[in-house]
């Protein structure tokens, strides 16, 4: 290129650059001015249908039956703003101190629903393939203990082992952060518990595995760790079974906001309910046990580190705390059941 | 309310529910359509400045003061739009694979340049906090193991540390993760370098801390760790110090894209260049030894765990990568400057 013709352009391209900026501004504040009143709407509906629910609910003079068809309504309007391209307008949960602590103040709600739900999808199917590991990981350790370690554990593959738990927990506690900033209405327990089980892999990784002499019975409180954490791998498996199918459901009948993730132990399981309800309940008395059992070696002097009795009060708290959850969310299916059986008897006696 | 009345209200919210739904998707969809032809517009000419920069530097004919001042208006030009409004519809850094693991799919890229700034503030403040508790957390470790703990470091206290450390890095990788989608042009290396140093905390907490007999042999390495933390504590003050007010210098002049991090033993030092490189060196210098001298317990046999090899090798490789990347930033830097003093000779010729 000539001398002049590079001089030229270069002065184009500040210019251009400049008109660039402008143009991009206008067009951001143009949004913005445009996406107000769409904001507001949204906020004034939401709170008309809060105020009627409320005042449906106060007044008994609506025959049942039309009650719960109006609720119906309500249920499907809210659906539409909730779960449309209008929810973004809306305040989601505030954003928590735990992104705060990891991430800073980055912004990490979607804008687009699709977004949005492409989001929980890719959560859906990280648990699926977490849930195979927590089946595979400890199984392989309990295998390789009897068959090739004679029944003697090494410290550095579980030690792997409680890294990898540290990093699933860290990973799923931030996911369903986000997910509950994205407008989900996860349980603040099922989070809560994530951040225990972060602490506790934490602390059995200052834990030492005791060698030989008389390991068998040093290595008691782990080896039952290792059982009660393949357990947890079939449940988990089940439950994101059951957790999909139900939400794929409710989502269908404009019942349940897609961005509902009901972890595992609680809600959206109804059908093989059945099958799942003794197991989570086996599974939670099998962490109190397990609990309890690291307690009784603390205080029996077999091994009397601080971490043994660390993990024993925090497992019997995560078995009482999962329980009271799947209890709570237990009641609240009873309770929805017994209204929709007396809307149905009333519709029929009508 | 009457029944009536509210049988109307229902009707009246969902149909605006409706309504609403319509409105947001049709803003939605303009507001993307506006947005196209600017997009095409910041990447014609982000590619256009591109080769004007290569036909400038490759064109020998035009003389090194006119060069020089065109070089410096494509500069300006690139600043405006990477700096501005419009970085938002250029493509950023792709979101990494950690963030992906940690968070899954979601995006962590601000639109508006604003936030973006906003972030960037917020992690240079993150690290000025980081940096006294870098000082103050290992220094007390030490006062109390000499006048309190009669020169025995407790496990406890040791393992509080590592998990901080732990956080920390974690915390530090994830946020210079987010700047670097945010289109900081932090140098990979020293997200590197906080990868590393996770992996190190996470094998310091499984490394068991030795107590009494002989216990300042078995703890030295200890020891040795913390003074070096200690030392990075105000390396790290210093540096923050600089790299603010170096890059408020930098954007005054235009020549920085605000995003830019450097992170600490790099670029964006100059000033006060006499006593920051010497103290960076010498650091470096130390973790390398604290590497060696780890190694040496390990072979020598007084603490022949695998922790305290890896945690040698871990050190040796990052003092190695650390100096690497400093001699390399110093390089840049004083091309830059023979640069600018060649360009003020000539100016003061002409």
């Amino acid at each position: 290129m000539e001398e002049s013709s590079i001089e030229e352009s270069i002065a184009n391209v500040v210019e251009e650059a400049k008109e660039l900026q402008d143009a991009v501004s206008a067009h951001i504040s143009k949004s913005s001015n445009d996406e107000q009143p769409l904001r507001q709407r949204a906020l004034r509906l939401d709170s008309r249908i809060h105020s009627l629910r409320s005042s449906l609910e106060s007044n008994k003079l609506i025959p049942p039956s039309l009650a719960d068809k109006l609720d119906e309504d309500l249920q499907r309007a809210r659906c539409i703003i909730v779960d449309g391209d209008a929810s973004s307008l809306l305040p989601g949960h505030a954003q928590g101190s735990f992104l705060r602590m990891f991430l800073g103040p980055i912004n990490v709600r979607a804008s687009r629903k699709d977004v949005q739900l492409k989001v929980k999808e890719e959560y859906n199917s990280y648990r699926d393939r977490t849930a195979l590991l927590f089946l595979l990981f400890p199984s392989i350790l309990l295998i390789l203990r009897s068959w090739v370690w004679a029944g003697c554990l090494p410290a550095f593959p579980v030690q792997i082992y409680q890294a990898w738990l540290l990093f699933l927990y860290t990973g799923l506690a931030l996911r369903e952060n986000i997910l509950r900033v994205n407008g989900s209405d996860i349980r603040p327990w099922w989070i809560y518990h994530h951040y225990c089980a972060m602490v506790m892999a934490l602390v059995s990784l200052t834990w030492e595995i005791k060698g030989q002499p008389d390991c068998a019975k040093k290595q008691r409180g782990v080896q039952l760790f290792l059982q009660w954490a393949m357990m947890q791998g079939v449940a988990m498996l089940l439950q994101n079974r059951y957790q999909r199918q139900r939400l794929y459901t409710r989502i269908a009948l404009g019942k349940a906001k897609r961005m509902d993730v009901v972890w595992g132990e609680t809600a959206g399981v109804d059908g093989q309910l059945w099958l799942l309800c003794p197991i989570l309940f086996i599974l939670q008395g099998f962490e109190a046990y397990v609990g309890l059992l690291l307690l009784k070696t603390a205080f029996v002097g077999v091994v009397s580190e601080w971490q043994v009795i660390f993990c024993g009060v925090l497992l019997v708290l995560m078995a009482v705390g999962n329980f009271a959850n799947t209890v709570q969310t237990l009641m609240v299916k009873s309770r929805f059941k017994a209204k929709m059986r007396r809307s149905k008897s009333k519709q029929r006696l009508n």
